[in-house]
């Protein structure tokens, strides 16, 4: 049984905690928070301990931390966990600074334990299939990715101004997502994007609507489109096109029913927002990470995809700024 | 917290343990089975204590059972368990024997105890936004119903002898499909079956395909379509069509993968049988129960359901025998 | 070049009248109606001569006659047509009475002539397919089959009155669709119907909902259901299971565009009627009958499939009215 | 009646000939081409003269022409002929060269005659009805616009190296549905582009995979993905994201059949190319040509669209060799 501490409980807290909980082989220990009283919650209800984040890395029966706290500790928690012997899953980003996550890695590597990154989406089991299907060879060699991410609305501007902007906040999902179907880095990176949106996140300093293509060293291609705003709903599609066909994995929706009357025939939406769409997405990394943990030790995202991610993310950040293409060598 | 005795500890037992246990208002504290070391092997999973159904019964600190047991102990368990002052949850059918479910269903509406009967579909979230469309009026009246039904395979010749027969083990779903979203018991039904899937069924005294009429007094017309073999999986679908318009909740599928190639366009099958297409539902049917017993004490699914659908099944039955259309009345 | 007189310059003979202009071996060569302002309107536009059905059937540089008068004609210009040693495709159905229509058949079949019937249905490309595909056994053996036909709207209640009722005005298509698919005819004949839609059409002897059950002598079994009021547009779909699979051909829609937005994700109505849906199968309907003609001279939908057809429609007739399944081989 | 030159009598020209005879306005009097057999032979199915473009453009009795030549004789054509009065239809490009195209349009647009250019996309059923909807404002303001256009495989390379390339040749179609949809030219354009699918392509100075970014001087973005192969058969969508919704139009397919198996769920593919994909569409065109020439006179795609669409051609053309983004203004 895997003793498990928890660092944050806020939203995303509390849905790793059910996914800790409900999983056979961990155990929920401990939760902290730097809202004491969220954490004393959140521990209550699973019968878990209140603690703080010192104590519960420092505590050497809890085997794994999970953390789940703000970004801009992420970097100094793996370092502090791994340093303390523990397994670690963090969640994206690594941190917003590409420079601060490349010295966390160093650090935490040398330490051996693993660390593993919520990229939430590579267990979402419709992904899963497509990429377990490219990996079979079902549609040849891929040649074409097209990653479409839209938001069903954007964050209050306060969350934007220290959000690290929309590339490292929103679009590393689809950075980690093109890596790992394509099976490595581009070679390029090119980012148009504005703020049609709201101007106020433009006035902000960040953008709202963007594409952004990456160019593989051997003519692959890939394009990925986010927008803040889809007002239908969670819109989280991926197209890849091969030398032998197409594999497309689509919107999980709400209900499967369909009413057909004069004005038309209508079907229920895509599922609102993450927590619904990646709901099993949670339960499915969990079990990742426990049975990584307690088995071969290593985790099926890793620290360096997380850097790789965020490198992406530096690379378009400056490509949208200058109009320019990238290279990703001139980030890292 | 409601306190509940599990009487059952088979497969789907199992679900309804997790069902109760996963639920914040329910508490497993006890299972009974014939089979002592499966009731034992599911209390331990869960925390509960292995026991007798007598025991179980006669617990005062237990507030309801869920009767799990084969179909043969509902109709004494439901007497027993209400006269000792429980809630019940009752898996369906509420007996083979149309004249046994209506002497059960008089003792236990003496008792004033709520009884519900586990018609999982009635919870399932299509099925359930289908109902809610048509009750709001979104396609008029409704005039004609279909229901698909088909099982993945059919179970074992041993099984098929002591099932009741497919009108009373399976298409008794159906059954209560067609009352909940028709709103009452039809006039007269008309059965045509036959054992096309395999002649051991036939040998058996049973069929394996069957289409069944339903006729209300009103004009409307329900159809029910049942095979005991799909290969491709569990197939569940309902079509009503009204004076405005046409309603369809299809099924769900295993993931949204679609793959294009010079051979077609494949995609998944719907999920494989009812512990995937209704995992959902079970654990909304238990909501509903733990909030009827906890609220109004009115059950959305009562025994008068599960006596209304039997006998059904049992016009069905005859109808399939003789040939002839059976008045529902004649057998009540 | 296969000259050709249509009899008959209704909305239909104009459906007909371009199909035959547009094949590249065939020539419309002259045209009557009761109506002879018709005729001529439509002769003039394809540069045919307006004439009387009399005159062309007399006219032996005529080789073939298309009839598209009214039902009650049929019988009489099928006799004198292939009497005068012309080939002949008659819109269904072949007759109100099956009486009529199996004197018409032996008449017909001493003359040697070709006689096609139109349903229409078969030539369409998504039943075409799926008929080819159980011919190449994808599905296995069929088991059981399920035709839902229902039109956008009732005809006028004065329309009604002559049509012969439902089962021979509109679901005579339906039983040619089940003796064509499932390969020969049933054995028994079960009907349920009423007239909800519109009580006018029932104060006038017919019904507008219906209902049949088709039971094989190898126990397989067909399901039809009609309604006459679809209020989405034309519904027109086949599901067949087999033992090995399931085939199942829908409807066409008008266009792919589909709107997404936070009242729902809208798509396309079906092809509103027969014109629109049926456009294609009508040119691939007379294609084969042209290649029937000057080819093998054995045409695709024959005389006795019209009379198959018609049988199944007194059938049902008498089992709506008595409420008792008919056997088929009772009526003919 | 509108009487009409082809000038063209390739795969192309035979097309249109079906849409000019089908047409109840316009009557086909000549056609021409280099192979004179092909012109003899489509003149006289058709019951036309065959004829050389010169005598075509010089016959005063010849109302309008269609010019389906190769694409280095279209500026000449339609300079001659639009200088003897004629209305013109010409295919897509206008020329390769912009600079060409430009000097052709100013002597065009001297003559005051209309000319049409043959974008048979804007003319199909599914794309027109997304633009309706735009237009309509059913998802509020365009924000973000994705064009896919894939063929099914590549042409022989001696085709691509005097196709113009891939931008010119083939992404022209969409550089034309994007200014159509979107209402204007776009101020930047990106292109990313490799030869993956055959470095024969690569060899001959061309390329087959290609994403384009167009960024609207308001904000608006627009990606365009095309792929000289795609094994499945056509796959042309078109999706718009607005400030109030999606709109996506989806590929036609080949019929509705689907089967289930234990293999997975088996559906048609898309309609093979543009013959079979665009058959409405190009009769649609047609009648929209002979609509203008008969009434007001202006074409719905003038030739300021083919010019534009050839500009952004150019654009694509010079970013994917620079590796920068170009400014349209800087190529017209």
């Amino acid at each position: 049984m895997l003793k498990i501490g928890l660092l944050g409980a806020g939203r995303i807290g509390n849905v790793h905690a059910k996914a800790i909980t409900s999983h056979a082989a961990s155990k929920l220990v401990a939760v902290s928070d730097v809202n004491q009283e969220a954490a004393g919650k959140l521990a209550t209800q699973y019968g878990a301990q209140a603690s703080t984040s010192e104590a519960i890395i420092a505590n050497s029966d809890i085997d794994a931390v999970l953390i789940a706290t703000s970004t801009d500790t992420h970097s100094d928690l793996i370092e502090a966990a791994t340093r303390a012997g523990k397994a670690v899953l963090c969640e994206k980003p690594v941190d917003l600074s590409l420079e601060r996550a490349l010295a966390c890695r160093k650090i935490a590597a040398a330490t051996g334990r693993p660390v593993m990154i919520g990229f939430n989406r590579r267990f979402d089991p419709n992904f899963a299939a497509l990429k377990a299907a490219v990996d079979r060879g079902e549609i040849g060699r891929a040649e074409l990715l097209s990653v479409t991410s839209f938001d069903p609305g954007p964050p209050p501007v306060s969350y934007i101004k220290v959000s690290g902007g929309l590339f490292r906040d929103m679009m590393i999902h689809d950075f980690d997502m093109a890596s790992w179907i394509m099976g490595g880095l581009p070679q390029t990176v090119r980012a148009v994007a504005s703020s049609i949106v709201d101007p106020e996140i433009g006035a902000a300093g960040d953008v709202d609507t963007a594409v952004v293509t990456l160019e593989y060293a051997d003519g692959r291609i890939a394009v990925i489109k986010n927008s803040r705003r889809a007002v239908y709903g969670y819109d989280q599609r991926v197209e890849l096109l091969g030398s032998e066909g197409l594999l497309s994995a689509g919107n999980m929706i709400e209900n499967t029913v369909v009413k057909s009357t004069k004005d038309g025939v209508v079907s229920a939406k895509p599922e609102f927002f993450f927590l619904e769409r990646y709901m099993r997405a949670y339960a499915a990394e969990w079990a990742a990470f426990v049975g990584a943990v307690t088995g071969s030790g290593v985790v099926p995202v890793s620290l360096d995809d997380g850097v790789n991610a965020l490198a992406l993310a530096e690379a378009a950040t400056r490509s949208a700024k200058s109009g320019m293409a990238v290279e990703v060598a001139t980030v890292m």
